[in-house]
């Protein structure tokens, strides 16, 4: 009777308490105007009506890896361990590119088409396993006839099926046995007395300008709030703006319309006007062809 | 005791392993940029804190039924059976005119003003039941002197109250006696060597034409992947472009800038540029006054 | 043995019976572009994965304090008591000044910087306590780097932290001892024969322009629908529009592209054109400087 009752109050217990299912995070270039990011949670919801499905953004420019790595980077290592991440920029969408899922060391999941949306964030959080998506095992089911959105057949089912616990990692597909495709950028570097860096994205939505440049590379050599730093903008090898500006804590330390500079949330160099839009006023822009050089 | 022993145990199992409510899903012509939307979801949350919320669109062109009923038909499919569908498209606001609640044959619900909002997924998964919502015993308790804001105060109350399951389906008003409002367009058809159809919306992020012919209709035909078609697209009466195009199974087989014929992910022949804007290089808009049609 | 069962049985209805949590619902200035948004879902999720996190709107225009208090008065309302709002429209940000949790009579929670965001909500729902959210203890531990993004790292933390119970509301910080920001605007009055009031919001997505002059104000001085009441519209001293407009349930009451009065969903008078933009048309703004003027 007693082991009965034991039994009986373990699996009470073991049915009550399950585990919560991590997080899976959606982000696209698909917008929201139509249904195609609902369908996705609809698949997701289908696989387990459990899921808390979040979105990173579906506004990433169209076909932009670029900024769909900065994102991920931006925004990843703010969830807690165990999230899935799904990224669908793809503009190679029913080519023979792979599909990629990453574990990162920190224990969490990015499932990606292998296009560089993954470089960012596999150097930040490290690699623990790159697989690559095995289409014929892990596709929804009765899918196998559209050829155009993956997103929904293979990447948001298989994050589902991860998340829920109805498939594991490892059998997602093989490791990946050659290097994932990465995006080159110029990253941030010391050169004698001035700091060279890149502009990956503006803050769009107040017009900031956001460097790679981390606050350790200045404080550490000499730089204190307070200062005055020499920042010089260039498009490819033209110089768009010379300009002096106070490193300031916060934005109300100067004049309303006047340049700071300012270590972002982040903490890399980046560039603002009080109350204003830098990048809108100075016709500054980003990605891989905009770099930045900053002095005493 | 023994008896004792198992009576607690499935009580408790009861409490502990109760059902999971479906999933609400909103579609609005609201935008997002106020709190229209928020005080929605605020209602259903009273209702039911448990209750899964997720938006289908809030973009809805206003006023435009037509492509309400579109998303509901893209986008429902891919959802679970007993998922609540509320879609707040309502030129009519305030006139006589109904307040729906459908049943598919497939258990899908849906609950819309009678404007030709559910005429698509009507078609799509058959209609079980339309019932006319009583707004005198379904709206929400002290809404009565809001003469404009249904969506918040009957429709997404009764959803919710559905979803949770504190209403029964046939408790939310009679069965319509008289057929619902529907909107009349060109359904895809064969005309001897040629197809028409309709343009019904535009894959607006990018810019591709979709139509209503569905990839059978070409293939069950003698069209192949690789075939050339000539494709004709009008404005009511006036031609707007002729075009040989190749149908293929990926963008990437014709060079960027090169326009195709491929199947989307509904199935139906749609029109791109490779990395680029068909409808707008070429002037395409969408709506029951857009047509095509297919050839040689 | 009875009693050991007993005591097994109610810790497992405790178990599995747990109380849900309150709904967390977010406001800010960020749009959705970025990950700001989403960085702070990620920190809720990770103090608890059970937390239901809603969008009110990230689309307040760029450091609009009035706009954001006009939010939260439109929407908090509908939500259940208990739920947590964070606002984050923060023309302050880096400064001196405080950061806010507010418990209202009705027993909604809001965090927000001190800088006006709270004046309508405090107004409309009434002031229980409001407290200055102690920095030193609530903030989001390690973040103590990041001068710039308080609205992931204190405002959404200890939100979520207060939701899941992992705070209580008296621990947030000290009851503040001055009176909180507010700012100063129009109130409607009677002035002999006409109303005065403000123009707080447009109704955005459709054009509408929305006053702040209560249904009652004029229903308890003799005016009924179907009057035709006069209207003048004021951008400061300068009239920008003398009117006579119906005032009527429903839009469809007038021809299509006609203007009328009527109550919107928060019972306030509002115009509109029946299938058509008002305030475009007109060109009409919102804001402390535009009111208007209601008479016979």
């Amino acid at each position: 009777m007693k082991h009965l009752l034991f039994i009986l109050y373990a699996i009470t217990l073991f049915a009550c308490g399950k585990k919560q299912n991590p997080a899976i995070v959606l982000q696209t270039d698909f917008g929201q105007k139509d249904g195609a990011v609902a369908a996705m949670k609809g698949i997701i919801t289908g696989v387990n009506a459990q899921l808390r499905i979040h979105d990173l953004t579906h506004d990433i420019p169209a076909y932009n890896t670029w900024e769909a790595a900065y994102r991920l980077a931006q925004t990843a290592p703010y969830w807690p361990a165990g999230t899935v991440f799904v990224s669908v920029v793809d503009p190679g969408v029913g080519t023979q590119r792979k599909s990629l899922a990453l574990k990162t060391k920190t224990g969490h999941y990015f499932i990606s088409p292998d296009n560089g949306t993954l470089t960012l964030i596999a150097e930040q959080l490290g690699i623990a396993v790159v697989r690559s998506v095995d289409e014929a095992t892990q596709r929804r089911p009765g899918s196998g006839g559209s050829y155009t959105f993956l997103g929904r057949d293979l990447y948001a089912y298989a994050a589902a099926r991860l998340a829920a616990g109805k498939v594991e990692f490892v059998s997602l597909g093989p490791v990946l046995t050659i290097p994932m495709q990465t995006i080159t950028y110029q990253k941030a570097v010391r050169e004698h007395t001035v700091f060279k860096g890149n502009i990956p994205v503006l803050d769009v939505q107040y017009g900031n300008v956001w460097t790679d440049i981390p606050d350790t590379l200045l404080l550490n050599n000499g730089f204190r709030y307070g200062d005055t730093l020499t920042v010089q903008l260039k498009h490819k090898d033209s110089v768009v703006l010379v300009q002096r500006v106070p490193l300031c804590k916060t934005f109300g330390e100067v004049p309303e319309g006047k340049p700071l500079a300012y270590f972002n949330s982040l903490m890399n160099v980046s560039l603002a006007l009080n109350m204003g839009n830098y990048a809108a006023v100075n016709h500054i822009k980003s990605g891989p062809d905009w770099s930045i050089v900053v002095g005493r």
